[in-house]
């Protein structure tokens, strides 16, 4: 089976897209609106931004985009969020990551109201995460998010099951095992440091990928009928037009034919990060959620 | 070996106290301040308060406690832990668990100031241990914090190697399994919901016991040389004199001649805890630390 993020997205698109046209109709006077900060000039990140953009215009979320230099000091940005956290048009903030290195990630990411934070980095929505309170709410990292509704929309039941994580990334790796052993599956976080990871992807029911290798999963390190979460976007050389293919963590051709159900990349976990981020920013808008 | 956390909890506390008067002769005016809240009248809070306040006076660490009656309302809780707050003579905050259930334990834990979060329940210093961001300072939970100390003073290394922890608790599986994970060993987590805890213990390097259910893990569990840590303590009747004996979550008798190093129960993660408490204490005193 083939669990398409990209199929799975356009029809969270449209449910949110039908919710908002309901909630206005019936009892919202106001759209829901998103903040989003932008520093420099990162191509990636600019592309990023408006991939979101277009994402948020379809559903119906209005866009406070703000496009900060990337000499831009780390008071401006602070004051850029409390705008935002103050502006009562706005319901979720995005901060688009990476920040130049001049300027302090977690302090500007910790500054985003509690409920507004859709990205999920606040460190008190980490804390929350970690040990599953949900006292108030809690916004979940889009990314982890998107696997967990790709996993549960398919059929797929984690609970009980053998799930092995390879990497431990604090936007990845970190919360999506976290969302997994709340899930009730017994979770194996692998890394870099891990003596042979293959003595764990061989025993797992669930294998979630987000190292940045390309192709480093083969057949050989899985177990017949193993379920796998490819994370990974690398770009490959190529003699095609572009000079490029985008490639996952998982060697696809080989696999596919051992796997009961694989994310492709592209269009796998990529398009339902987007999708939740667009669930979050609705989400925190609609008081009946 | 055997894991003596009654002889390394000693140690600790020694090193502690001529600390505190090394710092008191030469660069402080002012002793380490702990502030306690303990509500209600639970004999065994009481116990482990009046254990605390020894520990504390041993060290010379200056206590401040505060018996609220079981029907204090939550914002006298929360009254009390502002002016702990903003004392200048309290460097550590505990409020001992648990509260009565009208009251919100996390909303109480999270109004304790962060660089006086001793006990590392506030959900920012959970974040924190779980993205691992020392930015500030962070605080880690006592129980987990004090089982790296004792692994590390015994020259156990965990880094690379196999951790299974059982059980995933807020105050114990889940961060110590941060805490081993950041210590780059390849952790799984294993809980109630688990199919077959034995076939990830038997392979572990190092196994993590913190259930509540007495010698449950026995020989056949473990591979040859592991090492044991056992977070347990449960009472199991006994014609004694006190008609009880406590015993930890692994079979002590059982397991001994088969591993290479193991935590007694009592005198083992125990003592561990305190000792921690009274060291976050006087780092949160002591500036140059």
């Amino acid at each position: 089976m083939l669990l398409s993020g990209s199929n799975l997205s356009k029809q969270i698109k449209r449910e949110l897209k039908e919710k908002v046209r309901v909630e206005l109709e019936e009892n919202l006077s106001k759209s829901p609106g998103l903040g989003i900060i932008l520093v420099g000039d990162k191509a990636d990140s600019k592309i990023y931004v408006n991939m979101k953009k277009r994402a948020c215009k379809f559903v119906g979320i209005e866009n406070f985009d703000v496009h900060m230099s990337v000499d831009v000091t780390e008071d401006e940005v602070l004051a850029q969020v409390d705008a935002f956290n103050e502006n009562p048009d706005i319901h979720g903030i995005l901060i688009q990551l990476p920040l130049p290195p001049h300027l302090n990630e977690q302090r500007i990411l910790n500054r985003v109201r509690l409920d507004k934070d859709v990205d999920g980095f606040h460190l008190e929505n980490v804390g929350k995460l970690a040990v599953n309170s949900k006292e108030g709410g809690v916004l979940v990292p889009c990314t982890p998010a998107g696997i967990m509704e790709l996993l549960a929309r398919n059929g797929v039941d984690v609970s009980g099951k053998n799930v092995v994580v390879i990497g431990r990334s604090k936007i990845v790796g970190i919360p999506i095992s976290l969302l997994m052993l709340h899930a009730n599956a017994t979770v194996t976080v692998c890394h870099s440091r891990t003596q042979d990871y293959r003595q764990y992807t061989r025993n797992a029911d669930i294998v979630v990928v987000a190292v940045g290798r390309a192709k480093m999963i083969k057949a050989d390190d899985l177990k017949d009928g193993a379920v796998v979460v490819d994370v990974g976007i690398n770009r490959v050389n190529s003699d095609n037009e572009k000079g490029y293919v985008i490639v996952g963590d998982v060697d696809f051709d080989d696999v596919k034919d051992k796997v009961s159900a694989i994310t492709p990349v592209p269009g796998g976990v990529g398009p339902m990060t987007i999708a939740m981020l667009l669930k979050h920013t609705v989400d925190a808008w609609d008081p009946s959620k």
